[in-house]
C-alpha cells in the first residue's frame, strides 16, 4: 500500500500490457475491468461480491450522484467509498458523456454545459471546474476531465472543434485538480477516427500532463473495426508509463482486442445491464436464458465456473427465475457476468505475463467459435 | 440429524413453549419463523443470505409451483431442496388458499378445485390427492393437507360447512400421503372464530392423527383482537405433543401473541415483502425508509442490529437507493427483516428457556412504544 498514485508496468506482450496501478486504497491489477455503479450501487450486488468476482476498482457516475443523492451530501456522509461501503479505488467520470445522452434541454457553451435533470427537471451546470469538486466531494480516486464528446456522424471540421474545446477543458481540468497526493487525474484523448486529430490531441495533452490518459470518443456506436482502426495507433500517441484508459468498453471480444492493443483499463454497464436481461456471457460465446432450451436442463451455464451461479443452480432454475421475473435471477446473472469479465482480464494478464498473449487470443476465438453446448 | 420426524417439547412458559423438531435434512428450533420462497425464491435473497438470517426452515407455495416451473419438471431436476439450493427442511402449503385468492374462474365442488392460472388462463384441478402428489413430487418435508379455507364474512352454519368438508378433505389427504417416513403431515384445522366449530374441527383431525396441527382460516382480515380470541382456546384443543403451526402470521406482535397462546410455527411474507417496499421491522417499530428525515442520516437503521445493512450502512445510503429503485434496496431491507424476525425468535426461544417469556414480553412491548430514535 502506497500514499501515491503509481503505475508499475510489470510485462508487455506485444502491444499487450499487464502492470500494477498502485493508490492509497490498494492496488488495480491491470488491464483491470471496471464494473459501472452508477447510483452507487452496481445493480443486484452487493459491494462484497463485486470483490469476490476479482474487482479491484468501481466506476462511479458523476452525472447521476450530482443529481441524486447530491455530491454535496455524499462529502456530508463521508464520501462515495464509505456511502456505498466499497474501501477499494472509485473512478468517476466527469458527467459530460452521461450529460449529452440523458439531460434534458442541454445548452453548450465555452463554459461548460447547462443542462436540466432527467429525474426532476431541476436546472444545472456542469463545467470543468464543478466537475472537479464534484468528483473531490465523491472522494474518487482517479478523477476524469471534463470533456465534450461529439455526437455521431460529425465531419471532421466539427471533430476538430469539439476536441479542441475538450482540450481546453483539460487544461481547466488540471488547474482546478490542483495538487492531490493520492488521487489522480486522467486525460482524455478525443479526435473521433482521424489519426491527425487523436494525435493533435495526445500533443496538448502530454503537454498539459497526467496521471493516466483515457482514449475517449470510441464505443459511440462506431462498430468495432472503426475502433480497433482507431487502437491501432492511439494508444501509442499516449505516454508508455502511464495507464491508458479505453471509456465505455465493452463486449468480451472489444475487451481482448482492445488489450492487444496497448489498453489498460475499461469499463462497460454491460456484464451488469445484460444480467439482468437474461444474456450471459460464457467462454463459448452468449446464451440467452430464457430461450425455452434451458428449461428442463439440469446443467450449469458454464461448468467451469466458479461463480455461485453456475456452482449452485442449473440452467433449468436460471431460466425459471429469469422467466418468474425474480429479484434473484437479476442477482445471479449480473454476479455470473461480472465473474466472467473479472477472469478474463485475470487469465489475460497471466498470459501477457508469460508472453502467451497469442495463444490465449487463439483459445478465446476457438471456444467462442464452439458456442455453446448442444441441448439435452 | 435423524431419519424421522420427531418433536421434542423442551421447555413451556406460561402457554409458550420451546422445543425442537428433528427432520432428516436438519433440526427446526421451535417457535420458528418460516420464510416464503414463493416461486423457489425468497424474493431478493440468495438461499445462504436466508439461512444467514437464522432459517432453519422455508415455505413453499403448492400453487405457484405447480403453475411454473411445474411440479413435474421440479421433480424431474431433483426435487425443490436441489434446485432452489436450499438443503434444509422445506413445507409447502397446499395450494387451497392461494387458488382462493389468486386464481381466476374457480369451481368448487367435493372433489376439489378447478381453476385458470393467473398466469396464462390454462385449466388445473387441485383435489386432496393431487395436492399430496404435487408435494411429493417437489420433495416437500412438511406437507399440508388440502382444505378449504372461506371467505369472510360467512355465516356459523357456511363455516361450519366449509370445515366439514375441509375434514372430508383431511382424511382424503391422509389416506393419499401414505406413509413417508422421515415426511411430515399437518392436518388444519378451522372452524372461523367459533369455539365449538374450532373444537369439532380438532376432534376430527386428532381422530385421523397427523404429524402437527396448523391452526387455519385466521389472519385472513378478521383482526388482532378476534385472533387472538380464538387462540386463546384453539391450540389447546390440538395435541400438546405435536408442533402447532398458525398459517400466514404476521407481524412482529402478532408473531409474540401467538407464541404466548401456544404456537410453534408460523410464516408469513410480511418481512420479504416490505423490506421491498421500504417498510423496516425494528425494536423500535416499523420505519418507513422512503421518509425524507432518513436522506442525511449517518446513522444505522438500528444500531444493535448485526444485519448488512445495518451493519454496513446509513439511513441515508438506504434511503437514496430505495428513493432511486436500486436492487440493492430490497436484498439489504429484506435481509434486514429477515434478520430481524429470526432474532425475534430466537430471543423468545431462549426466554421461554429460561422462563422468563413475561419480562420477554414486557420489554418488547416498552421498546415499541418507545418509537424510533429522533431525528438528528
Ligand atoms: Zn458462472
Ligand atoms: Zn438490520
Amino acid at each position: 500500500m502506497t500514499q501515491k498514485f503509481t503505475f508499475d508496468l510489470q510485462a508487455t506482450d506485444g502491444q499487450a500490457r499487464t502492470g500494477v496501478i498502485s493508490t492509497p486504497r490498494g492496488d488495480i491489477r491491470t488491464p483491470a475491468f471496471m464494473p459501472v455503479g452508477t447510483a452507487a450501487t452496481v445493480k443486484a450486488m452487493l459491494p462484497e461480491s463485486v470483490a469476490a468476482t476479482g474487482a479491484d476498482i468501481l466506476l462511479g457516475n458523476t452525472y447521476h450522484l450530482m443529481l441524486r443523492p447530491t455530491a454535496e451530501r455524499i462529502d456530508r456522509l463521508g464520501g462515495l467509498h464509505k456511502f456505498m461501503n466499497w474501501d477499494k479505488p472509485i473512478l468517476t467520470d466527469s458527467g459530460g458523456f452521461q450529460v449529452m445522452s440523458l439531460a434534458g434541454l442541454r445548452k453548450m457553451s465555452e463554459e461548460g454545459v447547462k443542462f436540466s435533470s432527467h429525474i426532476d427537471g431541476s436546472k444545472h451546470m456542469l463545467t470543468p471546474e464543478r466537475s472537479m469538486e464534484i468528483q473531490k466531494l465523491l472522494g474518487s480516486d482517479i478523477v476524469m476531465c471534463f470533456d465534450e464528446c461529439p455526437a455521431l456522424p460529425a465531419t471532421d471540421a466539427e471533430v476538430s472543434k469539439s476536441m479542441q474545446m475538450s482540450m481546453r477543458w483539460a487544461q481547466r481540468s488540471r488547474d482546478a485538480f490542483g495538487d492531490r497526493p493520492g488521487h489522480a487525474l486522467f486525460g482524455i484523448q478525443q479526435g473521433g477516427v482521424t489519426q491527425d486529430l487523436r494525435a493533435e490531441s495526445a500533443e496538448k495533452l502530454r503537454e498539459i500532463g497526467f496521471d493516466g490518459y483515457a482514449v475517449g470518443g470510441l464505443a459511440v456506436g462506431e462498430g468495432q473495426e472503426a475502433m480497433f482502426g482507431v487502437l491501432d495507433y492511439a494508444p501509442d500517441m499516449l505516454p508508455t508509463d502511464r495507464p491508458r484508459y479505453l471509456m465505455g468498453v465493452g463486449k468480451p471480444d472489444d475487451i481482448v482486442g482492445a488489450v492487444a492493443r496497448g489498453i489498460d483499463m475499461m469499463d462497460c454497464v454491460l456484464p451488469s445491464r445484460s444480467g439482468r436481461t437474461g444474456q450471459l456471457f460464457t467462454r463459448n460465446g452468449v446464451i440467452n436464458i430464457k430461450n425455452a432450451r434451458h428449461a428442463d436442463d439440469p446443467r450449469p451455464l458454464d461448468e467451469a465456473c466458479t461463480c455461485p451461479a453456475c456452482s449452485n443452480y442449473s440452467r433449468a432454475y436460471l431460466h425459471h427465475v429469469f422467466r418468474s421475473q425474480e429479484m434473484i435471477s437479476g442477482m445471479l446473472l449480473t454476479w455470473h457476468n461480472l465473474h466472467y469479465f473479472q477472469e478474463l482480464m485475470s487469465d489475460m494478464r497471466a498470459a501477457i505475463a508469460v508472453g502467451a498473449f497469442e495463444a490465449f487470443q487463439k483459445k478465446f476465438h476457438e471456444d467462442r467459435a464452439a458456442g455453446d453446448i448442444e441441448p439435452l
